[in-house]
């Protein structure tokens, strides 16, 4: 991969506004809910209300015998449907653990074990009522701890052993994140159609990887891929939950051919609060061991990970990353970590931005302050000693994330925490004068790492069209994080064409059979070098036939302003691209006729952002509330294709982050009846809850080699050192001696918190 | 161009099945009426009631009060729309006789002055009878003889003055062609829809030429080309006049775009009878002069032709047609012709299946009847001594048609004219027995050239998906005629795939974007062949891929069965494009992934087929019916791709050939109103009237020379010579000393020259 980062003076890295505000501020973006299809009947699922039991019998009379119900589906009907597979698989996961559609035996409460279909949803609603399930319920398991687990995931390099035996300070803690989700604002929605005269079925609403859902969709349904089609829409929150397959993904499509009738559904809060993955619950018994200048000699960690009643389309992905990551941006000599990966009968856990990171930089950060103080040094200098220096980098650690080989490939961790405490600096005086003031204030910050960009590779067409306008068929997937906005300018300079003339369209399979989609923030990355490669082969055609009608050699011409010129004579792309049409003079014999190209990014690494969260609390002790007046995210990103759309997903991201550190729990009881099956249960963080004004400080000191335009994806950055900033604010400002034990730190743990101190 | 056609065993030449049944026999097919989409309004023209007149004003109000009703629109609503333009302008075409929309002076009764659209079609049609338009009536020309043309072509070579001075014989008829016209069973619909979230306009239901209707409509309305859609759908016969661009192919986009709803449109045949083209009305004065032996000197025509209030998107097509192919397959050494063209207050005229031909040859072919009579020869005989020879070809005439030079390609005329006298030998001998029983019986045929495979390119898309199965994505048009399958066939055998593997979607503009349509027989040849290129190309790359698959070099690879073969190893060609997926190691770097090609087919020259029609009559001089119990289509086609399908069109086109001879005719009274604006008035042939059994002859012994797959276009000739053959057995069973006349040979017209002989 070259390395050679052309010199431009465009649109990249300019605040554009966004081309999807076109649409989203006039109320014309298309939601799931917004597709409708003549003729459509709605379906409503009949889901479990015990958490593990084998489906004796299922009536469906009474539902069938309510006027406007067309169809009522069981397991039975549904005929030889294999399971979910799993997305990435490593190949070790263990055998029977995927979701069935329709199982006759349910292993959480909500999962699908009917689906009633009606001519409009109140029928189909009142009918999945009168669908009497008759279970016969089988033991419970609802606590990880103690369970057996399924599988066992091990990593590590050094001799961990020798290290803390040998070690002058040793220091441990135990320490859970607590349960919780993507939580999207927009449910999930789908709208299928099958037409029996092409054979053809489509498919709207599942939005992150709808190329291989397709394929997904048509090995369970046995149809060819090509006859299915799926349409991105635009969506209200991804967050890694929302477009993955999950058991309506079938069951939608599966009736609208079976019944020969759009069929849409539309998920409620109520049932997205249980059948959306959850994720993030882990408990990490985390250990490092340093010498006697505070240095690291090594790192372990023994991890319990639970992961609901299946094993999900992310497989063992959420436990790998886990283990993979936890190292983060520092030098450790030694390394071992394990996680027993258990299931659970509560609801399936996938990825949740930041998967893994969010967890493991919690119980790596907070192990830090816990043991600086322990040893007695500054929490930043614990960190100073023990970054990777730039001259360290690139640094290879023998480690798997992703599937991919962990290669740390540019970056200066030490001074962009420099940079953090310094920006932060008034902060820490503002704590001290509060503290003064008698009141629980804390300052706390966390250093993590990144990954981002995932291959192993993401397709790209740009068509030039005679209008001058620019079309670019990309393989990612709009899901408010702006990526139409970023690909349009990074097209728009490689064309150098006015960035409102590029059209991005994304999430259609047929018209970008090849995308990979949009998760693990990636898309900006692998997408924009794939746009940026087809732009460029696009231009490189370009100057063939301008050459050709301007009459002299290719090199002879000037590319200026989204044109090619010499000695005064100019031809524009759009006349370029009418010159490429059949019958043109200039089109040569047997060429491809227009002006367009389907290229290919491939790349093996991801690449590694990083970045330092800061966080100020104060801490009522009395009612266990922590307010955040302050907040900073400070994140290397390489290059900002557009610096508000970086910033606008590390804000919402400490946002969300916040919510899983203070607030966001998914209990359960002991029978696995799930407790917060609401929003007066399950406590999103609202607006008073958030900082007024999340800071951030984005650097582009780093650009990646991996990739000739050098970015790194922005994501993740926001959200990944919440738990971690947070928690260690927090134990600041209640000078813990030890650690929080988990999060969320609810009012009620906060003041039992506050009361042992 | 490659002349050399590949050896095949395949499925070309095949009666396979026809694709479009697997839809059309279930009920599946999708015609215009059968689009709806969701909040739909209907739109309902306003048509003028006057032939002639200036639109003095125009009151709505009464039909903006209906309840309903959404908008009423005149043509001051519209702006500045600019005529509709000329689809393939000559450039000497006269100024200001283009079709505008909605002006304020109507020439036709039926032109649109105003279109209603409400919230159904009821109401839309009671509020259009609420529109009160005020005329202010202007004179009227009814009968285009002695009216001044708008524009005169003439044409021809050599000396045809000394010729006739010159000439031992010299023959000259007076004879005229009715208007009638295409009648499709199936009238026009259009449904339009605006996205303003993208803003993009889709079109639905103009089926011939949507690429080229997407650049005027695009436009006409002032947006880019690439954010039109149009799609093509089924359609009940096509014939030249639909899909060509009417004026309600602007109103109802323009609507859907102001209004912001869908609009649908459902012509009603009344509507249908005025506003679709008319076609054919022509007035030929047309003399030969032969030598002692018969031999043509020269020929010569004085042409009236009368093409309605304006030219529409043919412009001087037909004329130029007439004129161009008059002479036919016949040695003329000296030739002359000229066509007054007349604008008249009647319906405009167009293209009608065999535009020019079916009016050329009948003139033609019935001189040649009364010319051999006159001379005292065979009326076989006359045509043996003056067709072309196969040493005479390839003829090149200087004269042009559609554009092109008239270069006949290849034929043995009088060999097929032979084939078809020795076929209907048995036929001769019973019309000699019907006479002999006091019955009024005739034989007679006539002898016509074609042209067809009109340039100057189309483009394919062939697609082969990793399960296996090909989709084609091509420029022509599915009007009925069974091109889905001959694609399919074509692609079939040059990949070596089951032909059902294929599948053809034909009329996307956005999948399509560079297809010129279906349209005087061009689509088996122009699309045929660039499916056969594009097939050869993809053949190509999966060679080299397959090669790399197998570590061989490329060349050693056999072709079989739709796969690579060598040493006992094979890949099929679906695993081939499996392999060219992103990611694949069999992918080169930078390679545009996918096994798929886009190729253009272009030609210079028409290719030229011909045959000869064969008529028995057996008229009833009491009532003037004509029934005909035998017919023949003697045609050359240079290359069958499916027999079943070219007799289709063949026998196809002798039932409209026939309504045109005997029956239809659009007349007017003095004042410019139609006079056949029903089914009761105008004519259609039905099943009594139409031979129950037509025999074909198909001919394979003159491919093409201008294409590799040698085909020559089979759309237009069943009915080329319908009229001649007609005539000239009318004549026969009648024996008439001179001309028929005129056509339609109507039962009074028949009672007339019965009584007149």
């Amino acid at each position: 991969m070259s390395t050679a980062t052309p010199q431009r003076t465009g649109v990249v890295g300019a605040r554009v506004r966004r081309h999807e505000d076109d649409r989203l501020l006039r109320g014309l973006g298309r939601f799931a809910d917004d597709v409708d299809r003549l003729g459509q009947v709605y379906a409503r699922m009949v889901r479990s209300t015990v958490a593990h039991g084998a489906v004796v019998g299922i009536d469906t009379a009474a539902a069938r015998a309510l006027p406007g119900v067309v169809a009522v589906i069981t397991g039975a009907d549904l005929g030889d449907i294999p399971p979910i597979p799993i997305r990435l698989p490593r190949g070790d996961e263990p055998p029977d653990c995927l979701q069935r559609i329709l199982p006759d035996e349910v292993r959480y409460v909500g999962e699908p074990v009917a689906v009633v279909v009606a001519e409009d949803p109140y029928t189909a609603e009142d009918a999945a009522e009168l669908v009497t399930v008759d279970y016969r319920e089988l033991p419970v398991v609802v606590d990880a701890d103690g369970a057996p687990p399924v599988a066992r995931l091990e990593t590590g390099y050094g001799d961990v052993d020798d290290a803390f035996t040998t070690a002058a300070h040793v220091v441990e803690v135990d320490v859970e994140v607590g349960r919780h989700a993507a939580v999207p604002m927009e449910p999930r929605g789908l709208v299928a159609e099958y037409d029996p005269a092409t054979g053809r079925l489509q498919v709207w609403g599942a939005t992150k990887v709808p190329v291989f859902n397709r394929g997904v969709l048509a090995r369970m349904l046995g149809m060819p891929a090509e006859q299915v089609r799926l349409h991105a829409m635009d969506a209200g929150g991804g967050f890694g939950a929302r477009g993955e397959f999950y058991p309506e993904d079938l069951l939608i499509p599966w009736l609208a051919r079976r019944l020969r009738r759009p069929v849409k559904w539309t998920e409620d809060r109520a049932e997205n609060l249980v059948a959306l993955n959850h994720s993030r619950q882990q408990r990490h018994r985390i250990a490092a061991a340093f010498d006697a200048d505070a240095r690291l000699l090594a790192l372990r960690d023994e991890i319990t990970h639970d992961n609901g009643a299946y094993l999900r389309t992310h497989g063992l992905l959420v436990p790998e990353l886990t283990v993979g990551m936890l190292p983060g941006p520092y030098r450790v000599p030694a390394y071992r970590a394990a996680v027993d990966v258990v299931l659970t009968n509560k609801t399936p856990c996938g990825t949740y931005r930041a998967p893994g990171r969010y967890e493991g930089t919690f119980a790596r950060e907070h192990l830090l302050d816990v043991a600086a103080d322990r040893i007695g040094i500054d929490r930043a200098e614990i960190r100073r000693r023990n970054l990777l220096r730039p001259d360290e980098i690139p640094h290879v650690r023998p480690l798997r994330a992703l599937g991919t080989d962990v290669v740390l490939d540019a970056g200066d961790y030490p001074a962009l925490l420099e940079a953090a405490l310094e920006r932060t600096r008034g902060w820490r005086e503002e704590v001290a004068r509060l503290r003064a003031r008698g009141r629980r204030a804390g300052y706390g910050f966390a250093v993590f790492l990144e990954k981002s960009g995932l291959g192993p590779h993401e397709t790209a067409d740009v068509i030039v069209e005679p209008s001058g306008r620019v079309r670019v068929h990309s393989g990612g997937t709009s899901l408010g994080q702006g990526i139409e906005t970023a690909l349009a300018q990074i097209a728009a300079d490689r064309l150098g064409v006015d960035h409102r003339q590029v059209q991005v369209v994304n999430g259609d399979t047929d018209l970008q059979p090849f995308g990979l989609g949009s998760w693990a923030s990636r898309s900006t990355v692998l997408a924009g070098n794939a746009v940026d490669l087809a732009a460029t082969a696009v231009l490189r055609r370009a100057r063939e036939v301008a050459a050709r009608m301007l009459g002299v050699a290719a090199d002879l011409l000037d590319h200026v302003d989204g044109g090619f010129e010499v000695a005064g004579r100019r031809v524009a792309l759009g006349e370029i691209a009418a010159a490429c049409a059949p019958g043109s003079p200039h089109l040569e014999p047997g060429a491809e006729p227009g002006l367009a190209a389907r290229r290919v990014f491939e790349v093996d690494h991801m690449t590694y952002p990083y970045g330092v969260h800061v966080a100020v609390v104060d801490v009522d002790p009395g009612t266990g509330h922590v307010s955040v007046p302050h907040y900073l995210v400070a994140y290397e990103v390489g290059r900002a294709i557009n610096p508000t759309l970086v910033e606008g997903q590390l804000v919402g991201g400490v946002a969300q982050g916040l919510g899983g550190a203070l607030h966001e729990n998914f209990h359960y009881d002991a029978q696995g009846q799930p407790q917060a099956v609401t929003f007066v249960d399950y406590l999103m963080p609202t607006a008073a809850e958030v900082p007024g004004l999340v800071d951030t400080l984005i650097t582009e000191n780093a650009p990646s080699p991996d990739n000739p335009l050098g970015i790194k994806g922005a994501g993740e950055g926001g959200i990944t050192a919440a738990g971690a900033a947070l928690a260690n604010a927090v134990r600041d400002a209640l000078g813990l001696p030890g650690d929080v034990g988990h999060l969320p730190l609810s009012p009620p743990w906060l003041c039992t918190l506050a009361d042992s101190r």
